[in-house]
């Protein structure tokens, strides 16, 4: 079953990409093979003006277990962990900084930086049945880098919880804490994301790429510079072809069919 | 029953200021006009000592449906845009800095910049039948202003959610995600926000003015500065008259008397 | 009863620091005296590689009353409240700064700098009777510097709300809005706080205060600086003996023996 040698599977249908984290025997362990290929992927994304948006997925049981604790071990040096730990930050301020919506499509456990990765997702759906924990500490490993995405999601109080003690929280603990947008039966998972994806791509690909890129910049802002940043996106945006045909559908009731500029 | 000219009303009865949107037909869709309007009273609220508090209503069948798109559509020049988006950002931070607390008051569908609105008022009180959306995405047009204050009250993955799939969340939703403070039976809605106006203007005006000011300005500080600068309007705001009153009538258990400085 | 001098008493048991507001009669109201045992003890825990972990907690009917009004109106002198605030500003700040965690143990009500106090520690568990609130507006003294703490734990608009009414919210209002963790019946508030005690034991000292000094230090950081400094922290981490117990314990499905270095 698992012959398989990429760790790292990638579909592309008609603009929508799935990411696949595929070494299910190790629970989607984060190896250095696996990030360099996370990170190619990414990188070819943010080049294709085709892609609409992006599905992060896992093949086997879990999610994704975080790092891969034996690779770790094997590599008592601390430039390797430097340079491990730079790689994975970089993979996940890729996902970040995309030019298209991720959804994290979380079908069994998520820990450590596999909980990372959900949260540095925009939007995940997950099986009501996945559980979710930063365990770093379970081993004597802080997750320090998944409390980075994590706190950006969750309350203070509820994410250092979750940090200090290493344990699991169910899908609805992470709904009511903002971790993911909701959680459905585990039969109703794929059908859940296609939806959201096929209402992303039911939008202008201008305003879906300018919403995706203005959000993630003005996070750290103060309120003065949000707004003349966000002003001008928005002039901007306005000067767009789908927006005319978008408020003229509107006003006609209408579907609009967007032009994509 | 609306050949009303002007599209805000503005009435001022003991210090509580109500300014109720007056475009019903257009949903009290916000016109450069309207905008104008807003501005203008908010100015005037900032200048009056003797205001306790705002409440923002609408009249009509929507609270606000945002900014004036065919108004927009009629001037499809990016300088113009950008004057109206600044304008906008104009109002919303007037709201935020004006001295007195603000409190939305929102029986029907808030969108858009509509919701910006709900978004920017500190307090927000609505109908359990109201619906909220940032919607310009439908049109092609990312709710890049409206982000900038909503995801200053919403969890991150709840904000993208609603602005990349432009849906409506449920007054109840709007609860549970902080963007407003609760949702009550429409025909109690008069009632819960005169409630709560009465609390306010229970208080000490010092006090409530040193609050609002403070509350919005240690916001993005960090938390030695926050501290530093809370403490120092502490101390200030402890030399006022209504503070030797509140705690004399505090030790002796009754009501205080305010004199307001 | 009552008749204890040392308004904080302090207990250690196996590197496990209990403070106890000891002014059972003042509702352990934040007097001078107080707030300077309050920094001594935190001090010398700082300075203390033994300690693994703190509670505060407070006798009597209340958990803390927040500052010593009738102290506080004896002394009208704006040098005077400017450096008493500066002091609680430094008590908080060394709650936060701490290397080991806090746990708030709240059985009774908490108002005004009591309720900071709660947002001020790393962790809350609270009795269902508790009540919290910010309530120095019923005073005319708007609850500045609590505000900082709470606003920093509490969405936006319930912030808000709490420290322009000085309304009361619930143990299960408070669990809901991030400013504890969770709520309990009175009668298990011991044994939770203890569980919560044992866990964080459990864990490698190392991992502990990795943990809690970088969650700290990240938080105001922008993501590409927090990244930078969390993956630093990681590596250092990864070099612990402690690390490379716990990776081989949990290899060979054992309980991991820390050395704590």
């Amino acid at each position: 079953m698992s012959t398989v040698a990429n760790p790292l599977l990638v579909e592309n249908i008609d603009g929508v990409v799935t990411l696949t984290l595929n070494r299910p025997d190790q629970f989607n362990a984060l190896s250095e093979a696996l990030l360099d290929e996370l990170q190619r992927a990414l990188a070819a994304i943010a080049e294709d003006d085709s892609v609409r948006c992006v599905v992060l997925a896992g093949n086997g049981r879990a999610f994704c277990a975080g790092h891969d604790l034996k690779q770790m071990r094997a590599n008592p040096d601390q430039r390797y962990y430097e340079q491990l730990f730079a790689n994975c930050g970089r993979v996940m301020q890729s996902i970040v900084n995309l030019p298209v919506p991720v959804i994290a499509k979380v079908h069994g456990t998520a820990t450590a930086a596999g909980c990372q990765l959900v949260a540095s997702c925009d939007l995940a759906i997950s099986a009501d049945t996945a559980k979710f924990a930063v365990s770093g500490i379970n081993v004597g490993l802080f997750c320090s880098t998944p409390a980075v995405a994590l706190m950006r999601n969750v309350p203070a109080k509820k994410a250092f919880e979750m940090l200090i003690t290493g344990q699991f929280i169910s899908a609805q603990d992470a709904v009511d804490n903002g971790l993911i947008n909701r959680a459905v039966a585990p039969d109703q998972l794929d059908a859940e994301v296609d939806a959201l994806v096929q209402t992303i791509c039911g939008k202008s690909p201008v305003a879906v790429r300018t919403g995706k890129a203005m959000y993630k910049r003005q996070l750290g802002m103060g309120l003065g510079d949000a707004y003349d940043y966000a002003g001008k996106v928005m002039a901007e945006n306005m000067m767009a072809e789908d927006v005319a045909e978008g408020i003229d559908a509107f006003m006609q009731k209408r579907h609009p069919v967007w032009k994509g500029k």
